[in-house]
């Protein structure tokens, strides 16, 4: 038994053991298999053959996405004094992206085939041949707007239309005044949302990384025009710790500052956090300087004015908007590849999700060592306190070796067994994800003692 | 200075003090006045003079809507341990909607006016008269689909067509044998999930009750089909439990039974939790015996069988489905109207929001004495060792009593005010808003103090 300070869960690595290394496409096999497996993502609607890269979060992805969401809140929102939050509608009036300038230029350059009829993004042609067919004969590329059109009420009209957001960023901006309004607030300050967005991509892939339907998480940070450099760089520096705070290894992770010619229309900087996926480096997030883009077209589009007045210089200004801006599926995604590992326990090998407890499905699973009562009421008993601060499982069948190599798996990072002997003496075995190593300890402790090393990881 | 565990929050009660009654219209306003004024819920892009019965949740309002879903997830899935949860998309398999029958029934009847070319609801022109024109040369009516309809891909044909979701239910269905499957499950247990629906309602209104785009909680709870009477009227008795341990006032809560004629196209019994509005009665949520209805319709759509295989009586069957499904912004709403109140503190008129701790936007609130060092600094640290365990609001403008007012009016339970005695003697004064009672407590003691308090409620 070992030492309960030693029972730390440790960070995630790559390939620790046997695993294919990070980035290797064998790694990423495994963990997408895995997601299936055990209940993470699912093809969504599958019983009817799914549709095109659209995934459903089955129990344990469900309560993962949820745990990033929720790290993230309590980073940008919760924990800080100079955000507050909001919560707007995905369909909005569409005067809003006509001023944002996503009706223009949120588009990709699609092109038909005259002789098959099919239809491509011109900018994946590059030999001007129809995938398709092979016919040369295609039409001049004309712009394709990559937000999703709908109709509000009785009347199919140009009137009626109305789009799927295809971010929660505008919501910050034509809240803004508002905000300020009924929170008191003044630059530097920011607006948060965490919400779903769609993006009628024409070639989504590569798992949940690129698909139309995606959750986003976006903080529109709003300074005085002469500081937006110097918060620009803060919030690079604070978004890369908070990836690795909860456990991704520097080694998969880098700043990269965007070419001009990548840059949004908006944007007069951005760096991406990227990871290392198996395709190579890709993003996680955009942290963009959009200067005072966005609230000058909506000042020019509405004629509500939009600046701050600062009483004290006396000063009128459009704030500048640094926008860090998350996507949460692929964040699960990346939490994911980081923490997948193989290795061996007792002669035997073994997978094992490296999770940061916070980001775990489950923090504690409850393993009774018998179906039979009054142990098992016993087992239930403890499960019932334990959820009262986190998630718990519950498993009673086959064998306790089994139930380890199962939690394992899904990343829970204690097991706490209740056998025969905690009748006797009130204890249980709490046993750890990464170390397995194991300690016994009065059952009325347990709470104490994994809120404990929870807090400090 | 009061006992401090007489500082308990008061439950809600329906007009303790001079505020309009449950039920009165003049109730309703003072609360959409509230909302606004505080930052609870704007209009949509207001800014572009807003899209009819479309709301933003403001920095108030998202963290209200937020505890709500909270509570509800807490109650609904962490503390049980026969529920799991998951996320499905927005936009699915439009099969999904073939097969559930809405496409052919989820609609309303609409007629067109031959001689304005308004259109309109069948059953709200009971004269048969245009309320436009007042002309009686109406067109037959004819069914309007409720379903939002897109197009995914680069091309706009019938093949592309997809839905918004009109209810969360369905991603529960079509994945159960995924989640049974990795999950290991059996009825009786159930499938919850939180997330946006929409529905094309040709008369929204009553602000955020009946709206186009809406957040649901539902549960899909699986049952052998002898046993779905009784877990129908177990899921009654728990929900209608829920709102009333949350603060709800057992008066202005009701269950009604629906009649026959009025039930949903797949539900054989449904009991609504009604909340009094100012129009009357209205539905929080509805709890519905779905039979087996929809595994049913997937079954035979999919080639599928959903079937649940009893092992142990070697039975074969359908689970019938009971669905407590609530709306979150309704229930945001019921919330706000029952814990508005009106009373006077020290001879001054007060507009107090009596909510649940778990509920409030804030739980606490610290208000140093002064805006100077080195108090402030204190008054900011306190501030932030709070934010570890709360949302906590920052407020040094003004007197304190009208800071004291301000809490009480977006009801945050508990004020920490710092003051220069804090520096000598470590110590800073609480005030709980019902009662308006202070108490003195050492600093680091306030943690405790505050987690015994809302653990009590």
């Amino acid at each position: 038994m070992a030492d309960p300070a030693s029972l730390e869960p440790s960070s995630p690595r790559p390939a620790a053991g046997a695993a294919p290394a990070a980035g290797d496409p064998a790694r990423f096999d495994a963990v997408v298999n895995l997601c299936k497996r055990r209940g993470f993502v699912f093809p969504s609607a599958e019983i009817y053959g799914g549709i095109r890269s659209t995934y459903d979060y089955g129990p344990l992805g469900a309560q993962m996405l949820r745990n990033v969401k929720e790290a993230w809140w309590q980073a940008m929102v919760q924990q800080r004094d100079d955000v507050v939050p909001i919560d707007a509608a995905i369909l909005t009036n569409p005067k809003v992206w006509e001023a944002s300038g996503h009706l223009a230029t949120f588009t990709d350059p699609l092109v038909d085939c005259r002789n098959c009829h099919e239809r491509w993004r011109a900018d994946q042609l590059p030999d001007g041949t129809c995938p398709n067919c092979g016919s040369h004969d295609l039409t001049e590329a004309r712009p394709f707007n990559l937000m999703f059109k709908t109709f509000v009420g009785p009347v199919e009209d140009e009137a009626a239309v109305a789009y799927l957001r295809p971010e929660t960023a505008q919501g910050m901006f034509v809240n803004l005044v508002n905000v300020v309004t009924t929170m008191r607030r003044r630059p530097p300050f920011g607006i948060a949302q965490i919400g779903r967005a769609f993006r009628n991509e024409i070639t989504p892939g590569n798992f949940v990384f690129r698909t139309r339907e995606f959750e986003m998480m976006e903080l529109e940070f709003f300074v005085p025009p002469g500081e937006a450099g110097r918060w620009h760089e803060y919030w690079c520096g604070e978004r890369l710790a908070w990836y690795r705070r909860l456990g991704i290894p520097g080694e998969l992770l880098r700043l990269r500052q965007h070419e001009p010619a990548e840059l949004s229309h908006y944007s007069a900087a951005t760096t991406d956090v990227e990871f290392v996926f198996p395709w190579g480096w890709g993003e996680l997030e955009g942290i963009a300087n959009r200067t005072d883009y966005d609230l000058r077209a909506h000042s020019e589009a509405s004629g509500v004015r939009l600046e701050y007045f600062d009483q004290a210089s006396g000063e009128r200004y459009l704030p500048y908007v640094i926008e860090p801006a998350a996507g949460a599926t692929r964040t699960m995604m990346a939490f994911l590849l980081a923490g997948y590992d193989e290795d061996e326990v007792g002669g035997e090998p073994r997978v094992v999700l490296r999770l940061h407890p916070r980001i775990a499905p489950f923090q504690v699973a409850v393993l009774p060592l018998s179906k039979k009562e009054p142990l098992a009421a016993r087992a239930r008993e403890v499960a019932g306190s334990l959820r009262r601060h986190w998630m718990c499982d519950y498993d009673d069948t086959q064998s306790i070796g089994r139930r380890y190599r199962r939690q394992d798996e899904i990343g829970t990072p204690y097991c706490v067994t209740v056998d025969f002997e905690s009748l006797e003496d009130g204890a249980a075995t709490v046993r750890e994800r990464d170390s397995t190593e194991q300690v016994r300890l009065p059952i009325e402790a347990l709470v104490g003692y994994l809120e404990e090393r929870f807090e400090s990881t």
